[in-house]
């Protein structure tokens, strides 16, 4: 187990890839993150790394898709603990740059847009959240674009699935020469998706939680209509529901739940908001 | 002198493209235009020729960036004319992909905007273009690029002043492997910006249209106030001022008229609309 290379800066994360590629590396895959990393992180680093011959991680808490009333300040950081990890799980190069260094001088004049699409369900709660992620994932595929004659895999987790429609679709909207793998959701023994958010939980806040995959599953196995279904999240104790809804996976257009769509929902869990979705 | 390859696809475009990188090429050059090219355009052709072992230009007339009410339709489309003219510049590949080629489904979900920098002077009155022409473009330098080791220049025209700088904005801000090379405006032996608008005039409106360059070349010249400058342009028959400003050439901020401004003029000389702009 060697100790994987952090870079800091894009000409550092280039020269680094230049190099294993003229080595005679042909396969690269990138795994986008926040840090902060739990096991269900560690088990995407881990597709990534068996589908690829080097595996780049980058870890970068990006402002652009934290709304103003949002945690981007208490974000958590721990980047020591999170490159351990990344060494555990055999990860080549870990990219964390700078907030200046990614977009030095401040605020991107030029940036992405995902327009409508970006504007609803997750969206409509977080204003800007799907462009701000959309534009800091285009700038880590130009970065860590190794070029033609290599293949290049970035890994998003089916957890945030309108984050990865809209990456599916900027891949080809933007004609990046890069393949979207779609990681399926980790979940906690109990089937609490894990996320970064749930180290926010109490241990009574982390029970009551469990009622959104609870509620997907009987969903999705025809036992409660979409009405009945909204109706038992909002009934757990300290849980508020934002949306429950079933939708196309392909557009985000809302369908009934029928076998084929994706059931997503988002609830505050006291002072948490989570999200959780399930194919019907 | 060879004909130029006519690439229509992305895929044929790329393939070509890496062929001739694997055979060694160190150096490409693109030139992005909407054809309909004019001696203007040759020459930025031939300098992209001089300075780069491979020069792609792509003739493509992106709906993106004309409004509603402008001249998408009538917007003149003459490939086999334009492809003769690049083969006497020596380029070496046409990329003239269809619309459904370079937007498959239509609009794109996923796009580039340019914000308020895109919103004044020319975005002002053509809301939507310059987030259109950055649309365009991004997606010609995902397509082109030649990957890590191969030198990349991007030609535009210092006759599109506001288009450049967001261009060099969109390089910086989205980390593209680019340099963009700016090519000084081409006029006419009487100093008229060549255009492919120009087409439209009659004799009499390309005559009155001189009044741009001769009032822009006496404020450089300091004979004349900004007031006085716009005056001017508004007197001469069949011409109407839409603005005339100084600005400062990195961030496009109105200033007063000095040294190492820039002055961004355009106007309507019968029912078309034509742009120029000076170094002060």
């Amino acid at each position: 187990m060697t100790q994987p290379v952090v870079c800091t800066s894009v000409a550092e994360m280039r020269e680094v890839l230049e190099t294993r590629v003229a080595q005679g590396v042909t396969s690269v895959g990138l795994f986008p993150t926040m840090g902060a990393l739990h096991d269900g992180h560690l088990r995407i680093a881990q597709t990534a790394r068996e589908e690829n011959q080097l595996v780049v991680v980058s870890v970068f808490v990006n402002p652009l898709q934290f709304g103003p009333n949002e945690d981007f300040d208490s974000y958590p950081r721990q980047l020591e603990q999170d490159v351990a990890g990344l060494s555990a799980s055999g990860v080549d190069i870990v990219f964390a740059p700078s907030t200046e260094e990614m977009y030095p001088g401040g605020v991107p004049v030029v940036s992405v847009t995902s327009g409508q699409a970006g504007s609803v369900l997750e969206g409509a709660t977080r204003p800007g959240h799907f462009d701000g992620a959309l534009t800091v994932v285009n700038k880590l595929f130009t970065i860590i674009q190794p070029g033609p004659g290599v293949e290049f895999r970035a890994y998003f987790g089916e957890k945030d699935a309108q984050q990865l429609l809209l990456m599916q679709r900027m891949v080809r909207d933007f004609n990046h020469r890069v393949q979207i793998r779609p990681v399926p959701i980790v979940r906690s023994e109990q089937g609490l998706a894990l996320s970064s958010r749930n180290q926010y939980l109490t241990t009574d806040d982390a029970a009551h939680a469990l009622v959104l995959n609870h509620t997907l599953r009987s969903l999705a196995a025809g036992e409660l209509t979409l009405d009945q279904a909204r109706g038992r999240i909002d009934a757990e104790p300290s849980v508020k529901l934002d949306y429950l809804v079933t939708v196309d996976p392909d557009t985000l257009a809302e369908i009934q739940p029928r076998a084929g769509a994706l059931a997503l929902a988002a609830a505050w869990v006291g002072p948490t908001r989570l999200i959780d979705n399930m194919k019907i």
